[in-house]
């Protein structure tokens, strides 16, 4: 019995290796998880409840591959305020994001298909994408968003199918995607007959400044897939997102959700359905933010105090993630494996594992929202002391 | 934007069409959906209440691919004691028996392989391996399973992956597979090196004689995918299923799992674990068996009733489906759309659609368990006599 050749790429991730040397008292800033205290879990049962005592047949039944007409409902109105105008069938329920990648890539790509990541992306887009066997471009990332000359000059000398993007607060980086890019990069799919996986989680999780327009509100041709989830603002236990995309895809994308799992939890639908119509939904994001902002200011005032100079980072205006920068020469990956997780008991992810090309070693991602302030402050003076002396270790080998 | 090969396939089941001559007033044997009757939607509620309240935090959060771990312990429990000794850790939680599916196909398929199917088979089972766009070769279904002759000859003279079966009353026909077949199967996959995909979401609904030990019971090399689903035995709309495999195969299951949705909803999962060890599940299933046996036994004697005497039938000792054999040059399809449908307002799956193969005409689906034994009744006596006509019409012209 061989396996198909996408097993072995889907299984290289190497995650799991990288955290087996953490020990139970580590403070873990490698996750992607969610504040538990976020979870609205009085409102989850109550609408749980109601949704049972008020349609239980129909929500304990079969219900079709493209989602819950109510929850569709809301999110078209919901999309169409966000400047992506939608009517409840353009929306695809889907098993979160991931799943919207995975129907996404299943849609377009033949083995060897070109696709443009960002450098660096989110690690579960390359394992959606490893499933269908594609070749990759890697696009660097810039302080605001994807380097355009560097995709354009991709696009112009490969055949490309898609061009995967988490254009808010990206995970890893947090960087936001500039409105300038935005219309340029829909151009650039335009001009070359190019689909546009806009994945977009954390949309709605900002902390300062105003947002920008999606990259779909500047899609003229039905070019742009937005993937949207409920599991940075709900709760990732109920397993939903959405995707919004053009009549002319959707036929299509629902069929290929049927095929994979027949449809979401009409139970979990309709019950999130209830709690957005019954609940006072934008109160909840602000009391999010309020949350995460404060975790997020910790985090970066812990590691101004506590980095050596030559540790670089910007303050993110939103999402899960701050992205450090190392100096040259500097692999993050042994950091964590020789100081970081057995002297300062202190996870992240290093990035080589964060690029397709797998070749950038001297950067990090650190999540704030999963600990508590007393664990941002305590690990980032661990991390920063650890990082100081393996720094002056560095230096001083060199200096000899 | 053009899409992947796949995906033409994959559209291309027809089912959409077929039913669209259906109208308001039409009594319909088409579906597979389970009796709302049988949700026990009292205990569910309670079960998410409670656990809502008890670990909250957990089921609300990311929980990991494999699936919720009181829920894989006590699947474990329920294959041991079917036949299929398992561990927690041999059982992987899947979104319904149809991700089992996909998941085994993405394991092993490379465009192009060979994959068995039964003839007839589930349509389901056919649209998630289109995804992979194998090579079919269709094997008859006889009275107690797979013609293994026929299967041995296709094995013979070509490369197959992967055999996908449902030995348990199964779906179109109710057929159940012989003990006999079942070990004969499982040494001509060890012959030829073949994986065995037993989908059985059936195996707990028997109406009357003995359980047959699973196919999988008799896998000496770790060579039988057993899928099993939540979705006919408590409820569709919690999406629950499961896949029982061999260690050798389930990292690479899990991480395959991971890459196209991350995981299952741990709220659902939690919640099932909760009810399945909080209440009575065989006494659940002993009513579930008590009310379809009665539909099933209203189906086929008012079938007997109705039915002109050319066309045959056996009773199904459990499952969902009941199996119509029309004359050689009928065409069941034609039937629904110009009769059936039209002047008898019942539905049903006429045969095409369930080949991989499109080329048996004669036959037909009934489902039992979702009309009303009312609707069972008129329903019937309605086919029927719009089947005695069709078919007297057709003699009438044949004598002229």
């Amino acid at each position: 019995m061989q396996f198909a050749t996408r097993v072995n790429k889907v299984m290289d991730s190497g995650l799991g290796a990288l955290f087996a040397g953490a020990k139970e008292n580590t403070i873990s800033f490698a996750g992607g998880y969610p504040d538990p205290a976020t979870f609205p879990q009085a409102a989850i049962d109550r609408a749980m409840r109601d949704e049972l005592t008020a349609r239980g047949d129909a929500s304990l039944q079969y219900g079709g591959s493209s989602g819950a007409p109510d929850l569709r409902k809301w999110l078209a109105a919901q999309m169409t305020a966000d400047g992506m105008p939608a009517a409840p069938d353009d929306i695809l329920i889907t098993q979160g994001a991931q799943q919207g990648i995975d129907l996404a890539a299943r849609l377009f790509l033949e083995p060897g298909d070109g696709v443009v990541v960002e450098g660096p992306t989110y690690v579960g887009g390359l394992s959606a994408f490893d499933a269908y066997q594609p070749t990759y471009y890697e696009v660097p990332m810039t302080g605001d968003g994807m380097d355009l000359r560097a995709l354009q000059k991709v696009l112009m000398q490969h055949s490309v199918k898609l061009i995967y993007t988490v254009p808010d607060f990206q995970n890893p980086t947090g960087v936001v995607m500039s409105e300038a890019k935005r219309r340029a990069l829909v151009a650039l799919a335009n001009q070359y007959d190019v689909a546009i996986i806009e994945d977009s989680p954390y949309r709605w999780l900002r902390y300062s400044g105003s947002p920008i327009p999606p990259i779909k509100h500047f899609d003229t041709e039905g070019r742009v897939l937005f993937l949207g989830s409920f599991s940075k603002i709900l709760a990732p236990g109920l397993r939903l997102g959405w995707l919004h995309a053009a009549p002319a895809l959707m036929a299509a994308l629902t069929a290929l959700k049927g095929a994979s799992d027949v449809e979401s939890p009409h139970l979990n639908m309709n019950a999130v359905a209830r709690y957005l119509t019954t609940n006072d939904f934008d109160q909840h994001l602000t009391q999010i933010c309020d949350l995460y902002r404060e975790k997020m200011t910790a985090m970066a005032e812990g590691l101004a105090r506590a980095l050596p100079a030559c540790v670089h980072f910007d303050r993110p205006t939103g999402g899960f993630f701050l992205w450090l920068t190392f100096p040259e020469g500097f692999d993050a990956e042994a950091f964590m494996a020789d100081h970081s997780l057995p002297d300062a008991h202190v996870a992240f992810v290093p990035s080589r594992i964060l690029y397709a090309s797998h070749q950038v070693k001297n950067a990090a991602r650190l999540n704030f929202t999963s600990s508590t302030l007393t664990e941002i402050e305590a690990g980032t003076q661990a991390l920063g002391a650890a990082l100081t002396e393996a720094l002056d270790a560095t230096a001083k080998a060199a200096s000899h």
